[in-house]
């Protein structure tokens, strides 16, 4: 059993995430990256060449730029494939959160569930932070 | 009065998602990326530099890619400045919201708190949608 993380995104987001979790992470998961609308390739095809290239067994997380788009319409029929998962609205700490994930068993429905709730708690009003260290004070 | 969207991350992602934001919403933002530990200059100056050049009046909206990161650090000092918002865990939903924001007025407090709430429940696990459509069942 192997996984495989695909990043897809009108345009070159996928792109960009891969590189900053790249580095961030340290690499060494298997990425795949979708740019959609690039060329005149139509998306349907490129998702069905993604989705259809993989074994039977590969563990697959599916993360996309936003839910109400073509590219993450696409992906939809395969949400029946065993062991895929697709997440829409992608950001970082989502991508980080899958990416640390062991990779020597299947993820289940409810660490998924976990992750997105992670991923969502991660968009932080910065200017709300309170700052802790207070020694300036004393 | 204007507005400047500044999207910040480790590495290319936030130059992704500005290529992929230009595309979904057509263009026509003021949109500065910074994409730090691409080359040997120290993140704080990239930051200061960035900061520092917008006018007194100028409403800055920062999108960085996750909070526990130095990116976001260098940031923290600029959440006192007058009209500026920083916000982490940044996706393309968030950076949509912002981008569709009027631009006549400055964005307040409470409207950067539902934008952040759009974009945690922008984040959707697909395989859990309902499809609406169960014409093939009648």
């Amino acid at each position: 059993m192997k996984r495989t993380i695909v990043l897809a995104s009108h345009h070159r987001l996928a792109e960009g995430l891969k590189d900053t979790l790249d580095f961030i992470s340290g690499g060494g998961q298997d990425i795949v990256t979708l740019a959609a609308y690039l060329d005149n390739q139509p998306v349907e095809k490129q998702v069905d060449e993604v989705m259809t290239a993989f074994p039977a067994d590969r563990d697959v997380v599916v993360l996309t730029d936003m839910t109400a788009g073509s590219v993450n319409q696409k992906f939809f029929k395969y949400r029946t494939r065993p062991h895929t998962h697709i997440i829409s609205g992608m950001n970082l700490p989502l991508a980080l959160g899958v990416a640390m994930e062991p990779a020597d068993q299947y993820i289940s429905d409810a660490r998924i569930d976990a992750l997105i709730q992670e991923a969502k708690d991660a968009i932080v009003n910065v200017n709300e932070i309170q700052v802790e260290e207070d020694d300036d004070d004393e």
